[in-house]
């Protein structure tokens, strides 16, 4: 069987394995106080080309934007997000469990269009009431999206430029940052997605780590008493070095960018295959996502050799599907896929 | 000047009031727990037909509409509404810091249609990650809608249906109830609203109280414990009885009625005089709020004798406005603002 | 029957009742934006002294305490209370249902003590940990307490400096301010209550009001957006002028005070003759709340003409009552009662 | 240096960290539906001899304690607990952040006994007001207290029995059930937490695994959609079969006992020797946590080889301090340690 389900179904890359182990047996105080956290902030604050910064370790993503979007928003402050955003559909009412509310505006290809967020905003400070409605005060935006589409560099700056003329801060998922890094002719670099937004997340869980993300701000004062907040929603590891360690390894001869690369490279592969065999695209992506429309006899079929995730309801006769890579994807897989389509 | 802006801006009934007069200087026990309270229950579940249920008589209708909502959902729920409700608009995010999403489903003239409810159920429930998103658990809608139209008979059985087939309940929200019962052309009566939601409220601030809305149930176990959640929430009133006292006088001598066919036979014949004088309606009410397409010119000059308010962003040559009646209003207005247009 | 359960068992003062129903034919607009209410901030700022700052009115005291506590905590602040304090027992969990700890001290007479306070705070700042804990962020005091006694202007003086110290505000709640400002020997006036807190709320509903409390602040930073989270609470009332109305009227021709030095003055009388009688107190309070402890026997007579409350579990042979006074209390009630015991 | 300060400050035991390290390449679905996960759950369930029940994994303590508590209380319910409590003290208002109260009871050498709970109960439903307090609605106990101390067999049974009475879950945290369970002289195994309680976790993290709590109830139905629950509280790990698996070997050849018994008789030893050299107990505890009250120079010469926690604040001549032993101590860490003092 070759799996494509998603990109967490195996532990964690072996550099990162072999890290753990090297540095299990040694003593060192908990909550993330220790030398490989610093060192890991430290690293990471450098690649994003950040002065005077500050990175915060965390286990998840739907607990990673959970504990931001609730230290940025006052009460009574809402995120605008596109409707297909994960924190809109898949994170189980999260945000709205720490009271705020999502503003779902129409995605684009899974992403947001700087001009629909000028124009909610605008319309929002021209009603009379708005006093009684819920303040649109951050944007969350993901790096690449749900869809794994991916945002231009000239997006980035639309977006953030409606941020700043609003006041309020811009806040990036990379749950699959490295993807996005590494995807088909992208134009964005980490340390651009450093500077264009306030708060960001790089993901380990799904990049690599055996889990983890590390919250990254060039704004710490965006983030006051935020270890009290982690702390507050349970998402204070006791033996913190464990995501100090991992994203050191991580951010070491350039792991993090080789594994994105590995895995988009893979996916382009996959696509071309099946593009050539005449399948139709549900979305064109140039990430480790890819997503086809397929008909359902082809599916079963498939479902033989690889497993892969239906992507929505079945059809009558086709359905999207889709297929996901990661550090652990190997040629042979992509091979074997594409010579049973 | 004559006074269209909306339904709260003059004080109670004079019959109300005249209660709350004499009845100023008795002492009675607090917290609702008085005789004025007792009667005005023992009066309500007898006009709605409910042999064994339950009031709860509150301040407002975000507050009734958040305490309600908080107690019939739990965590992880949300509730299903149209985009144009008052709780996913102009409640300030009131539903959202009790910790529940709202599930916006596009209106149609302000209603949800039932079939768009069966299928946003049946297509989460088909979802195979479900569990990881926020579940429709129950249905809120307002009769009239924000937009002045009314469901009819027919309609309410439907989502009463959908709401029984997916064992969630279904939940009215009445602030302008008075004037949805009076409606033009209206086929539903209090004793329909009763029967066919599991729990409503009596709108009282906008239909001729000081104050205060009426939460009704035929089933009462669900509100548990809701008198220590109205606590929680703040929102018990010391001098309880204030509440008691008005909506026994309201439900006296069928005053509740009165008052909206009052207001809606006024603003009736407040739309045929614009549809007379050759306007466009905006949409098409039968109840005490009627909206028209007027010149921006026209909206001028009429602000000189009357206030009303805009309804949306100005446009470039003509704008929605409202008007809105209520028990005070009088026939002399009507005449006056219609010799005006 | 003569009745001294509380201080919210019958309505408005007649002068009161009679402002609302003169105005109640008229039109305002809604929400608290109306001329009555802006004149009945302009009145109370100039009663406490204040140039510069801000006041907004609600209906109740658990509603105020909430939101105001709600407005002045950060995630994971706690708010320093007396452990008799009316939010740490009597709000059904009003204050944490917004997300933060109380943080009992031992009561004296029911009141705080500065140099506990003091300790508290240096004692978490010279914990290690810290910041995994809840950062005593505000001050609550009573005034009067729930035990009916008052802080001296010294002890105010005293808390005032711990909290400036501290950084952190102090707020008071005046549930019964009436009361505490005509206390016996008392020398607060509210310009400094006005001055020495940082916010505090004006008690109506139990001193003479229909319903209503009025939140002052000398420092309106300390409640940015504050209308915002009123409407988030459900508190912000659709006819908000009936609370500008009311207000206006207490703080017309001193009828604040005089309602407190009335209820006060009878208060005292009513000590006076159960101390005359040789009846022990229950605490010494110099305020309209008056606490004995009483044979059961006796308790059972009274029973017969009066009605009072228990203060708290009946006892073998004898038990605490409290008698309450108001507005409404009369000489003759006193001397009727006193002529039984 | 020889480390003492807590029970997390190194990695995985050597046998949890091997398994990881095998089961690295593996392909298995997410969210803790793998079979690893499986066969832990009913590993456990067996261990506690739990025919019908429940296991559901999270990352820590705090979190655990969170989302179980949350989970377990209504709206207006509070949870009764020692004051010395980790709930109480260190988890930076987590359960405050939930919406509930803590009732914190005086501790007895950090325990609460069953009749303090009992009377707690009996006048809260005694008091005439109770509808307007915190309900007290379940009981949190820790097995090992934060003091180190256990429960005996018998005062667990007395607790179970008022919370049988009261119709309240009672619910034990056990961050350090190993150390617990192997106790000196102690009479309670893991059956026996178990079947008198109604929920409880097994903790990992300070007990050998590299992070990890199981949740394991007797009672599934207490613990409705708690997939969900945990989802949204963020605390859904991606990879969740990395709990499944590190809990599977922890309970494979008695390895989760055999840590515990081998930090508590390292633990005992280190008590007598500091014992035998005439050093007072702070606290006497029978687990891997133990308490001195040592002369601060004797401190400042350990510092130099050991690294351990003043327990409170530094004293004027002598403070009481506190050593800590996991799987990582070694019989020669103890020798070292007792031939300085």
């Amino acid at each position: 069987m070759i799996y494509f389900d998603n990109d967490y179904m195996v532990g964690a890359h072996p550099a990162v394995m072999r890290r753990l182990i090297e540095t299990n047996g040694l003593h060192t105080i908990g909550y993330g106080r220790d030398e490989f956290t610093k060192a890991a902030e430290k690293t990471i604050l450098s690649e994003c080309g950040i002065a005077n910064g500050a990175v915060y370790f965390l286990e998840g993503g739907t607990q990673t934007n959970a504990i931001v979007i609730d230290r940025l928003l006052d009460h009574n402050d809402g995120v605008i997000a596109s409707d297909t955003a994960h924190i809109n559909v898949h994170e189980a009412g999260a945000i709205e469990a720490t009271g705020h509310k999502i503003i779902a505006l129409p995605n684009h290809k899974g992403k947001l269009l700087a001009s629909d967020i000028r124009k909610y905003i605008r319309n929002f400070y021209n009603d009379d009431t708005h006093r009684y409605m819920v303040r649109p005060a951050m944007v969350y935006i993901s790096f690449p999206t749900e869809l794994g589409t991916i945002y231009t560099h000239d997006e980035l700056i639309g977006i953030s430029e409606v941020c700043r003329e609003a006041g309020i801060p811009l806040y990036i998922d990379g749950a699959r940052l490295a993807y996005g890094l590494a995807a088909e002719s992208g134009d964005v670099s980490l340390k651009d997605i450093a500077g264009l937004c306030d708060v960001f997340y790089i993901g380990g869980t799904k990049c690599g780590a055996l889990f983890g993300e590390a919250v990254v701000t060039r704004r710490p004062e965006l983030l006051p008493r935020f270890d009290s907040l982690i702390k507050l929603h349970g998402a204070t590891l006791a033996k913190g070095r464990l995501l100090g360690i991992q994203f050191s390894q991580l951010f070491t001869d350039n792991l993090y960018m080789s594994i994105g690369q590995h895995a988009v490279s893979l996916a382009l592969k996959l696509k071309s295959g099946f593009i050539n065999k005449g399948y139709q695209l549900y979305i064109d992506s140039p990430t480790n996502q890819q997503f086809f429309i397929l008909p359902n006899d082809k599916i079963e079929q498939l479902k033989a050799i690889a497993s892969f995730e239906l992507w929505g309801p079945k059809g009558e006769e086709e359905t999207p599907v889709r297929f996901v890579t990661d550090w652990s994807t190997t040629d042979n897989d992509i091979d074997l896929l594409l010579s049973a389509i």
